[in-house]
């Protein structure tokens, strides 16, 4: 990731992230980000929790952001400007977002690069070497599109867009704003679906569209598929990971995350702000609710739902709660196999003793039926 | 998807299909398809079921695919011209198979491509921008090869496929004819086999090849290895989806459907007709007979054999009926544990009343030995 | 894969090997590998266990590696000339690294490549066609980066790498000697990491490094994350699949090997010599100890270690025996499920038995509550 280096007196940066400077120098000019242990002059980092308070007055950072209070009584102990504020973890990406912006490489088309001549590219854009774009293309203002990415006829990308080397748009993608596409990323490729007759297989129509809203991003090597007949789309601010899959006519919401390996079969709805872990795998035509979290390498059948708000986790997916008390008591299965034999031995003795009771003795249990 | 406008009359495409005009105006021109609800004027739909007929009534399709005898005693209560069909899904893939043909791009090789001299390309190829053909490579009439694939060198391809963008087909890789390989594919990379010693790890050699048969289709991000010593092969027919993992010397049979983010490890074999769901795993030198179906998520162990035709699922995999039931009780194993609980103290009862009971006081059961 | 053909007399094989001739003509020049039954006239195979003895005699290659002692009274069956060796496979890998090494393509870079001025290549270095090396780029001496290949700002490669096609290295990335990158890879992509406020994701910053260590090869179209803060690194010898997932912060120690499709999250560490299954995830911050093996398709929570040298398997990961013993009792289920019942039906008979027997009929079992 090329960056360019910015620079910011600390007193400025308490007023960016809504904090205020307790102890140090305001004035002390501050360079990049890093983690506590690396950290040095020039640097700010975060101490997110009280308890890293004796690691926190350790720290060579210029500058620290620390939760509220935390320097009470110990102000005189840290060798770094301290800035207190609500959420230091949230003001440290808000500062490295300014500090490590990515540089905006000048407009310009590289000479290597093919670009149709109906493609209206706006002001500001980057277009790298061996970039190429189709027919009726439409790029706009600030994006930067790496090497060899391919941008199929009809493609429209918003502003401030970056499209990594490699990335694949198929033809007719719309992408929104501030999109960031890491490498290799396929868009509007095919979605899998096929009708059986008695020679084989037949592919049923995959003429749909793909939209991805504004401020996505998607990690490396990752898929999603054109619509059969309608439209894939991927809401406003979701976030997916390196080698998702996601389907023909899948419908997620707003603010989603997906973690890697993740598979989201056909038409499979995700409403906004779930949180989905890692090789989790969606059957078609389920549902995850508004705010549902699913764990990692959970398996969702085709047409469940998933409850809003609800965690849920394992293969089948179940709540949480209920996964963790089954896996309990899977584990404890070699007990329960032996008190059962237990029981067995028990009630064989029983029934012996009862058969030589007086007036008991003619009813006896069958023992052998269980010992099938 | 570049597509290309056709149009044809509903009568046309009735003879196409195989099916029969019952009501409405055969001369109506269709040039694409649509979904139900989507559909309009100039666009054919279909549906499956007899149970959307109302749903049908209303669709403003100018021609729907229904199934036969659907129209009995209300074919004055369509918008939509008419056809009965045995198979309507079919049906609908084969009109959209005409209508919505991929457009065959004029033959021509793009001046930024990098063609080996000694390349052999058939008539009416298109060669995409900053394509690269290896030496002694061959491709067949037709075939489309779009921006920034890569052949290496004795790659042969056939007749009308089409190969996407960013695909790369190692050396020696051997493609049939009507194969489509989507974006980002790579075909004959090195298989993973090694050989350790004190140092560290040989690479076992991978010097075989691939040869992927006629019909084929690969999803978006797919690998299919090179066979260590042998080949690995692709049958006829097959699809695979995206993000597919296809290890060295595994066996593909024709007509195999392979859902995304599946793996299949070295050597294995999947015969004709299985279907595969999405997320599999399957280990080494197993083998998936003809029609089998293995359920998404399962893990087939190596050297696993799967009965032709059978229904598995689960990790390991276990026919289905059993997966379900086991599944069943796991879901029970709070209550089976209550249970044991409560016979236990059913049994210290008896055990204890037994002991009270004149003649049998002397055989008092343990129950200590249930405590562990 | 381009190869060379070299030749080699059995002789000179035997010595490179440190086995030893023990029957037919050491002169035999050798030139290929090959599968036991697919060797003939010039193929050099090997037998791993005298069980495939007699397949062995039968084998028309024109050398055979087998393990020591195999030919003992056997000497003139065999129609190959013998190599007696320790490691019959390890010295089949060896012959091959010799017999198929990699061709060298010349030194030079092809013009269509993109290089920036100041990036230093050097000597025997091979560029191909479309290649782009970004400012500042360092490649070593015999390296081989092929068509299509994307090194941004800051790259270095070092001696004797192979760079497959449409790999991309982010910028940063530092890759050392012997290094093979199959096509599709990409390293130094931002890592996962978001913080939330109000209106969505702001990205942690993800401004840390690559590092691969010499003799690492990686499989297509898998990918590596850059460090957030700090460094993600790929230790010495290490081999990773296909597809696989490697996120911010991981560390991966010395010769661990890799399977496809599994998931690496962030700050998990991997010691030396692990071996990983296929489709394995592992959450993060979790730890697999030197020497552990983990079975395909294994789920390791976040933060859990895994022992030094220990087997496990299973979602979530238990000692190999362990689940081996919890798999077969969930397999019984239902037969425990009959025996509770059996159980039941039974201490309810003794119950009533004991209802009718003087002085105990008092005291009667309550049936009731186990039927829940």
């Amino acid at each position: 990731m090329s960056v360019e280096k910015k620079r910011m007196a600390v007193a400025e940066l308490a007023v960016l992230v809504g904090g205020r400077v307790v102890c140090g120098d305001g004035e002390v000019l501050i360079e990049r980000v890093a983690s506590l242990e690396s950290a040095g002059v020039g640097a700010c980092s975060f101490v997110e929790d009280a308890k890293f308070l004796e690691v926190a007055k350790e720290s060579r950072a210029s500058c620290l952001l620390v939760p509220e209070g935390m320097s009470e009584g110990a102000v005189g102990e840290f060798a770094a400007t301290l800035v207190e504020v609500a959420r230091p973890k949230l003001a440290f990406a808000l500062v490295a977002e300014v500090l490590h912006a990515r540089v905006k490489r000048g407009g310009g088309i590289h000479p290597t690069a093919i670009v149709a001549e109906s493609a209206r590219i706006a002001e500001d854009v980057f277009i790298g070497a061996g970039v190429c774009v189709g027919e009726r293309a439409e790029i706009g203002r600030g994006t930067q599109i790496l090497a060899g990415a391919v941008l199929e006829d009809d493609v429209a990308v918003g502003d401030d867009c970056v499209i990594h080397p490699k990335v694949v748009l198929y033809a007719g993608v719309k992408i929104g704003s501030r999109v960031v596409l890491h490498a290799g990323v396929v868009v509007g490729a095919d979605g899998f679906g096929y009708v059986r007759d008695a020679g084989g297989y037949h592919k049923f129509p995959q003429v749909g569209g793909v939209v991805i809203e504004d401020d996505v991003e998607i990690g490396a090597n990752s898929c999603v598929d054109r619509g059969a007949l309608g439209l894939t789309r991927i809401g406003r601010g979701t976030k997916l990971d390196n080698l998702v899959q996601v389907a023909h006519n899948v419908q997620i919401g707003e603010r989603v995350v997906i973690a890697a390996q993740t598979g989201v079969s056909g038409s499979t709805v995700i409403e906004s702000d779930a949180v989905i872990g890692g090789q989790v795998g969606m059957g078609d035509h389920a549902r995850v609710r508004a705010g549902a979290i699913v764990g990692s390498k959970a398996g969702i059948l085709p047409g469940k739902v998933v409850r809003a708000g609800a965690v849920v986790w394992g293969i089948p997916v179940r709540p949480l709660d209920e996964y963790k008390r089954l896996n309990a008591h899977f584990g404890r299965l070699p007990q329960m196999r032996a008190e059962i034999d237990e029981l067995k031995r028990q009630v064989r003795e029983l029934s012996a003793r009862l058969a030589e009771t007086p007036d008991a003795g003619d009813a006896e249990t069958s023992d052998a039926e269980t010992r099938n």
